[in-house]
């Protein structure tokens, strides 16, 4: 049944920010659960995601959590619209639960079979008197504290039907040609795309991948089946498709930004 | 009661030290608690406040720890004066327990009704030879966890009346003037002071800001309320006057630093 | 008895890696854990070791790891070799479980009386389809897992007589000299060697240090035992000979680098 969500004893609550470790946002944001939530299990997904890049959060979030228990609660505060009418948002997806503000922070995990999406309008659950710049300590952190013990995410406020979404949430499909992004750049300069193992491995070797005027005719199992400084495709850790240069950076070689365009066609 | 103080079980304590993040220290840290007091709930405030900085700590510390439950205890180490003549101490206030040594760490915490202040000076509680430069895991972790088990806090040591207080521990009031100090700069280069809110509150729209040759003449609420480029003093998310400039940097802008003087006057 | 381990509820997880704090990898080792063994306390020691810096993890471990309650299992993921044939290991050692790649990670933990080093050869009980790039989400995590839920070391897979050692795991010693190395530079600068307080205590004050050309006579209690900008040999907060300078960076001043060679030899 959709709406069934399993809670965990101990609760867990996983905090994703781009506040950085030498401030007091991440702290007294832990302090709030734990005043309302005292059993709950707090655990630091990161915190150095780069200032206001909700795309970078967006993808952190999604490749860390989705390893989580059934249950747990992710708590994603890349607020760059804090204090404008941008609505802060609650929903379940996957079996867990999330919180954040409604900018497009969970473009990834939107779109499964038990998504339920509501709009956070209860003030009587945040913190009296919030400041209009911190919501993560006056809204969000209260009301994951809340779900934790129990509340109803029906109870949170109204459904949305209209969650923001980033333009690389998802690739553009049709029967011989998925169009993605690259959403990614890890610290070695590979090339992380939106593009799904599934998504293409129905077509197997019959591909051919176009990332700017760079053309792939096969995707690689591993790094050394092409030579040095050879460009190449293959699925990464991710679950994703990448494009990575043996022994070399694939961004500053190829001159690749993310949001660039990566298109996969069948042959 | 004073003396009373609500228990946690499990315990939390919170750690706040300047020892960043690479290096074994704060590992040691946690261990050392774990040692002696397993059921304790460890919490990260902040390992990257910068090397020596106690008015730093000492911001952090506050305004992350207050938002805890009653009980924490807060373990802090940022100790220039590690093995010299400083002395280690706990204290309890606002229904906390607090560590760390007596160097103004605590400034923004002491003056509570509820404050009682004790030296540390149980060397058998401690880690037998202690070194001479590592008190945090030698010392201060220890005692955290026997405060976690139960220890009393008049059975740390002699009480203190006379901890070390930082110049900018709280602004000098009169009837009509309160003069305080720019206490943090966030890294949107916001300054903010240590004039809460409640200190200016009364005088309501009759004041005037000075900060260097800048003058305010009025409280504004949000950003917005004054022109781009325009400086303003408003509330921050801390319940402290801060001086800010609507989309600039007021630190830079202003070419203002940390203890600059602030004064408000009521007109 | 040697095989003896004493197992902790809640069991304690370490995580130690070079991940850094902005990606997904320590997130998703965590998610993985938590997936397993719901009842884990997981504690970063750090994810902050250079990239791929075997012997700085190694160091970390050790002065961190050692402080933690027997049946502490410490997770360290530093692992150039991922993908190749580097064996993944488990082993105890000192009442404690470790589990990681073996390319020397744990050099300053082995050696114990209580030693027992397993070859991890259960594919059954990591993730499915494994990537060849993330053994730490997709190998390690689950094992450490495993573990604290009770399983055997045994179980894990073969006895493994010969781990990989880093030059650097322990000094050469003979009845009158002892040959180390400097393992760890501190933020201060100051040069620590591999060489235990024990190992020259006998000595007394009978015994010369020579590092490159500079050669110290004796060991002193506190930096301030000589002059300012003068070089000093002392026993470290970690327990091991230690070169510094007072009031100075040792590593600069002296102009020595991780990995240099140090000589103690008796009078």
């Amino acid at each position: 049944m959709q709406n069934k969500l399993m809670r965990r004893v101990p609760p867990i609550v996983t905090l994703t920010t781009d506040f950085g470790g030498g401030d007091y946002y991440v702290g007294a944001m832990k302090g709030v659960i734990l005043g309302i939530a005292p059993e709950a299990q707090l655990v630091d997904i990161s915190h150095q995601i780069p200032p206001q890049d909700v795309l970078a959060a967006a993808f952190v979030l999604r490749h860390a959590a989705r390893e989580f228990p059934p249950g747990t609660v992710h708590l994603a505060v890349v607020d760059p619209g804090v204090g404008t009418r941008r609505r802060p948002l609650a929903l379940q997806s996957s079996g867990h639960l999330w919180m954040g503000p409604d900018n497009g922070l969970f473009s990834f995990v939107l779109d499964r079979a038990d998504s339920r999406i509501h709009e956070i309008a209860r003030p009587d659950l945040g913190r009296p008197n919030p400041s209009s710049t911190f919501h993560g300590r006056d809204l969000f952190a209260p009301l994951a504290a809340h779900l934790c013990r129990g509340l109803d995410l029906a109870d949170v406020g109204p459904p949305v039907a209209d969650p923001v979404r980033l333009d690389e949430s998802a690739p553009c499909k049709s029967a011989d040609r998925i169009a993605g992004h690259i959403v990614h750049i890890d610290r070695f300069g590979n090339l992380v795309s939106n593009i799904e193992a599934a998504d293409i491995a129905p077509w197997g070797s019959a591909l051919r991948i176009r990332l700017g005027d760079h053309v792939l005719a096969e995707l690689c199992r591993t790094y050394e089946d092409v030579e040095p400084d050879a460009p190449l495709a293959l699925i990464g850790s991710a679950g994703l498709l990448e494009i990575a240069i043996n022994c070399g950076n694939a961004a500053r070689q190829l001159g690749v930004q993310r949001r660039a365009t990566l298109v996969v066609e069948k042959l």
